[in-house]
């Protein structure tokens, strides 16, 4: 990026402008991705549609009851539609994909995982990729768990499959690798075919290498009519083989479909690695709460259903991203001191900007009353080596509040850059 | 217990009353602890109660979005006034009390708890003591984990004391001991004052030791005008400092008291453990389901509410439980060749038989039909030394399927400890 100001920019008059909004007192937040209040208001319907006795009978008995570790076929059934993965494929959890993430791995460390040769908690070092920019909490379970998190760049297409191919077919410490791989946390990037086809294809140095496939954001699509397809990581997986397809740990939630917190999350895996996750599983819990899991089949019926209700997300959605979007290119477009893309979907917009400037633009915002995700939270450690990078969550303030804080945090990147 | 047949039992005659069962093609199950189906009938208002968004707001916030990660304080405060432990002790979680069981000894094995020297799983060996009979899944917990497990006998009062002191006191590998203080499980015994005011003034040789006190059956009475009281550990724990107050991590959950699987957990604590399991768990998770939390605290309302709702379960599940004592009195009271209780609260009926003869009664009865527990599944290792007890679960067959399967398995009892 070039800073390009032949504009004519008058700091001085930035500055008195800070010192204005300043005295107003804002506290407005765009840091985590929660759906706004509106957004949860249109799926209040769930709540009214399991009243009787009869409405908890699933093909596998009372969902009122002990069973069942895997959750309810009928549910299965609704996430394979929906993600196009054999219902034999599919165990639905509880009201977390991040929880069902972190018992894979914490399983591993504990017990291994289908194929280890011993437990990774024994093993002298582990690794895991990270692409970057990333999830924080995917980065805070490796470093809770003391596993060494090695960056990957992200290009336009997903990770640089160049640099993962090469370090997960030669170190055989790396076990893993994280992926958003639609609509990626923070960057919205939707990882190619291509891409896709490069991990169903890895051939890593460890036997027990896995890719942690995290489709957070599988039908958040906010242009109904344009909707990025995102190639099957399985299909593409079990045209190669077992040994690929086991390489794959699938999750999915409704957190962002109906409510956060009181979804239902999946996770899929070969048979091989839900043979082994059930058999641990097993001594964890007797079972997921199969209420909210037929409640959820009940009220979208189909994977039709749940599409349909994503469009009435993504109206409430795109302004929000337009607001975002729209005041980025008025007010930093062609001053060439910050970069971001327009998403067509997910949950966040991911904001470059001169690098070293990253978390004095935080500081600034914070200063008057904005706040934003922490600068150096998209990267493992917190550290961002080039201090560049900004997640933008639109979803939950008001349009008001949200133009309100874009209007500051582009005041502040010009005052952090421009000076 | 002395053999005593001298009234005259046709032992041939037996034979054929157990050809004719076997002729019938039973299907009956006593195996699990599930609430019968009457008895999830009379929770159905719970499906109720949170229909609107006002419905789902509670005091921190909008109970359908992210955040709280220790649960709503109206659902601490139910916990609160019906266990009599403060309300800042108290973590709201998931829909099972196994599975924050299980992830506080599997934190526990990477990580610690608050004041280990290192993680149990970095130990070169780690032992619990295991009250016996008891319950199979803490002991599948241990299995998993590879947790060595010490056998305590229990007396009429709880755990033998003079032993579990003895061993707490001077071996620096037993890190725990599981308790299910109140109508525990199998036995149906509640521990005395004397043995709780011991357990809280243990004084272990590990500084990490933590009392696993499951209080599943808390408000799980069968007689509301003769319910069993438990000294309240935490109170006694609490006089003693906080070194005391600290080894106990107590468990509770309505999955007896709404829906199995679809009720509510509860973890208490002391600050020092609850600080260090929130630290932990938010890793883990962003939060457990508010909704189902505040629809607890909204169908209940106080404790109040829960004890009367008990009693509604206490008048089901009494018939049952006398079928059961009824029956082994009627059938086997006086030969000399089994021993129980009859249980005040609870689920389980424990049955002795001559040492030397439980797995042949179990296999008896399965043999014709009548599924038990397996014999030895309530010690370690599923493996009860003198091969005498057998669990009794009569919650969730109807009425005449449980005196049917209860006349079976006496004759079983007969057939197998009197030829």
């Amino acid at each position: 990026m070039n800073v390009n100001v032949n504009t004519t920019i008058d700091i001085d008059a930035l500055w008195r402008e800070y010192e204005d909004i300043k005295s107003r007192g804002y506290a407005l937040d765009l840091t985590r991705g929660k759906p706004g209040k509106s957004q949860l208001d249109i799926s209040m319907g769930m709540l009214d549609v399991v009243k009787s006795s009869a409405d908890c009978i699933s093909e596998v008995g009372d969902c009122r009851n002990y069973g069942v570790l895997d959750g309810i076929p009928e549910a299965k059934r609704l996430f394979s539609e929906l993600l196009d993965i054999p219902a034999e494929n599919i165990l639905v959890a509880g009201n977390s994909s991040l929880n069902i993430m972190y018992d894979s791995i914490i399983r591993a460390m504990q017990f291994g995982v289908y194929g280890s040769v011993r437990p990774w908690g024994r093993e002298k070092h582990v690794k895991f990729l990270c692409p970057v920019p990333g999830y924080d909490r995917h980065f805070a379970i490796c470093e809770s768990l003391g596993i060494e998190m090695i960056p990957v760049p992200m290009t336009d297409d997903g990770p640089d499959m160049d640099i993962v191919e090469e370090l997960v077919g030669s170190d055989a410490e790396i076990k893993g690798i994280w992926c958003v791989p639609k609509y990626s946390n923070p960057s919205g990037i939707t990882y190619s075919d291509e891409v896709v086809r490069r991990f169903a294809a890895l051939e890593p140095k460890a036997p027990d290498f896995r890719i942690y496939w995290d489709n957070a954001y599988a039908v958040h699509d906010l242009y109904p009519d344009d909707k990025t397809e995102l190639l099957n990581i399985f299909t593409e997986a079990k045209k190669l083989g077992r040994r690929n397809e086991n390489m794959i740990m699938y999750y999915a939630s409704t957190s962002k479909i109906t409510f956060p917190g009181s979804g239902v999350a999946i996770m899929a895996a070969s048979e091989d690695n839900l043979r082994r996750t059930k058999e641990l599983m097993s001594v964890q819990t007797i079972g997921y709460d199969k209420i909210n899991q037929i409640r959820h089949v009940k009220y979208f019926g189909n994977a039709d259903g749940i599409l349909r209700h994503m469009e009435e997300h993504a109206a409430l959605l795109r302004p929000k991203f337009e607001i975002v979007c729209d005041t980025l290119e008025r007010e930093l477009g062609g001053l060439g001191i910050a970069s971001w893309r327009r998403p067509k979907g997910g949950y966040f917009v991911s904001l470059d900007v001169l690098p070293g400037h990253a978390k004095k633009v935080y500081e600034l915002c914070r200063y008057v009353g904005v706040k934003l995700t922490e600068a150096g939270a998209t990267y493992p450690y917190h550290h961002d080596p080039e201090d560049k990078n900004l997640r933008i969550a639109p979803s939950f303030p008001e349009n008001d509040d949200l133009q309100t804080a874009m209007d500051v945090l582009c005041l502040c990147v010009k005052l952090a850059c421009l000076e």
